[in-house]
């Protein structure tokens, strides 16, 4: 062959080189990068991984369709800390001291007065029906635009008594990896919170990379004003189908999805319902218990978990052990 | 230059002209492609093309993230045809027909009686309470499952008076193009009925490729039962939210979405407050009345679009008249 012949082949042979998509790539060289950093090799870990696989890989006996790759996630407790307090409970107390604030009369009258005074004996004894109408009263009367302005401002300085930390970086971190490893194999996710729809909304996107549409809470109804040509949506203290919690939780998903998820996971008793949801006898499925064992980088404590993790133990669920399995739980861990 | 030589660079260019991705071809080539065939070059068809060039392109002034690109749409008489009745009205008649052939003390009383007889003038003389008791108590008593199944027997089976086609086959062939159009720019759709959100959801992914879990309509309540291992989901005769029409669109929408859309899409009153709802001041958006003045091809009718019709004039929405824009309504019409 000339010189010149060979130059042109070296040229050839670089420019198909070249032409290589990342998906040709991989068919070459095996990946080195681990999707989920931060969990031990652990049976869990290898249940999730093989799942995933299984039902993202068109040619394995368990191929999902995407439109069906659908996974329900937790909030309180699955996704970030819920302990000491749920971080939306802060909210409602800092939303009724500006509330008397803005309007002296309520300085004197409770629930406004034990906020102000800092009063927690206050909020402690009162039933699920007495704070259940405190959180619906505290967040209506406004636009839905000015609920999220008021939310931000609260997560935007609000730090947690423990870690002195942002609510957004008490994330678990392993649990991000997992949203992302479903996220990468085409799952759909969504955000099931017992909590307030609108209020996990504000930070689904940042925190979650989930839009705003796909976070399913309990909801308050909406009311139409027109304004000029503007339509405002106010906030009003009715519900809007069942508390999203135990049994509310499948009835708001259908009624948001209109399917079943092929993923669910939680952590406590109000999860439980969402996780049997996610079971058909015509397919394989995956149900992950997120358990809180871990006192000394977290919290643990099985209350409000009993009846969650004797379903997964009689169902052979994923139980994931914080402690044994995580090498950190929030990214400011040390490794 | 060898002939070995020239083989082998000719080898290389044509490699290199096969790595080209789409999107260096469209810097080379102009795109002949007319994404909306099926519309007449009109002042309508020039807006549209318009505004959805300028939210999608990221140095207009105009530009608008991908999240914040929704298109919220209405279906009857919008996407599909809704004369001379609302393709859901005759499903209703066929289901209580099938329940009355099931329970035979069910075949002397009315509603029933009258939907096995093909009694007209009693579902004609019904006010529209009555009509929306019948249309909740008729979809209710079986899961959502046996629902779907239902709806898609009578789809399959049922054709239309006029044309002799089936529902997906009524769909306006221009306004399919406009959806490509939108999906094609970032856009996420959401089918708006104000029929039941369970009966839009058999047909939206094959129809219209919008997920079952973007169609927003009216909503019966679900009931959660255990059935063994496995949750069964039943359809109940109450609403969750409001009814689906007129001011009930956007408390609904924004339920679901969380956030105003930028392309609103209609065509009759029940319509105007979702049409409205696009408005913001700080913001372009775009609200298309689609106006049915084609008694040829389709239907000519302005009742009970009175008011959406004055609206749009006085605030310069985009109003689209079909006979005159359109140069198919169906996919059928020969053009």
């Amino acid at each position: 062959m000339t010189r010149f012949g060979t130059t042109i082949l070296l040229l050839a042979c670089l420019s198909i080189a070249a032409c290589q998509t990342p998906e040709d790539a991989t068919r070459d060289v095996p990946q080195p990068v681990d999707p989920l950093p931060s969990w031990r090799d652990t049976a869990s870990r290898q249940r999730i991984l093989e799942f995933v696989k299984q039902v993202s890989t068109r040619t394995s006996g368990a191929y999902v369709e995407a439109r069906d790759r659908i996974a329900v996630v937790d909030n309180d407790g699955t996704l970030w800390c819920e302990k000491p307090t749920y971080i939306q409970f802060d909210f409602i107390i800092s939303l009724l001291r500006q509330q008397a604030e803005r309007d002296a009369s309520l300085a004197t009258v409770q629930p406004y007065k034990a906020a102000r005074e800092g009063d927690h004996a206050y909020f402690a004894a009162l039933d699920h029906k007495g704070l259940f109408e405190l959180l619906t009263t505290a967040q209506s009367g406004m636009t839905h635009e000015q609920f999220d302005r008021d939310v931000r401002a609260f997560t935007s300085g609000w730090s947690h008594p423990k870690y002195r930390k942002r609510c957004t970086q008490l994330t678990y971190q392993p649990m991000l990896e997992l949203l992302a490893l479903l996220r990468s194999n085409g799952f759909r996710i969504y955000i099931v919170t017992g909590g307030s729809t609108e209020f996990v909304r504000t930070i689904s996107e940042e925190t979650y990379k989930v839009d705003r549409a796909n976070v399913v809470g309990t909801t308050q109804a909406t009311r139409y004003e027109l304004q000029g040509e503007r339509v405002v949506l106010m906030r009003e203290t009715a519900l809007v189908g069942p508390v999203n919690d135990g049994p509310g939780k499948p009835v708001n998903l259908w009624q948001r999805i209109g399917r079943r998820p092929l993923v669910a996971i939680g952590n406590s008793d109000g999860d439980l319902e969402m996780m049997r949801m996610a079971h058909e006898p015509s397919r394989q499925s995956l149900a992950i218990l997120v358990h809180h064992d871990d006192a000394e980088r977290e919290y643990a404590y099985d209350k409000g978990a009993e009846k969650v993790l004797a379903a997964a133990r009689k169902n052979d669920w994923v139980v994931i052990d914080m402690k044994r399995e995580w090498t950190r739980v929030f990214s400011f861990d040390s490794r």
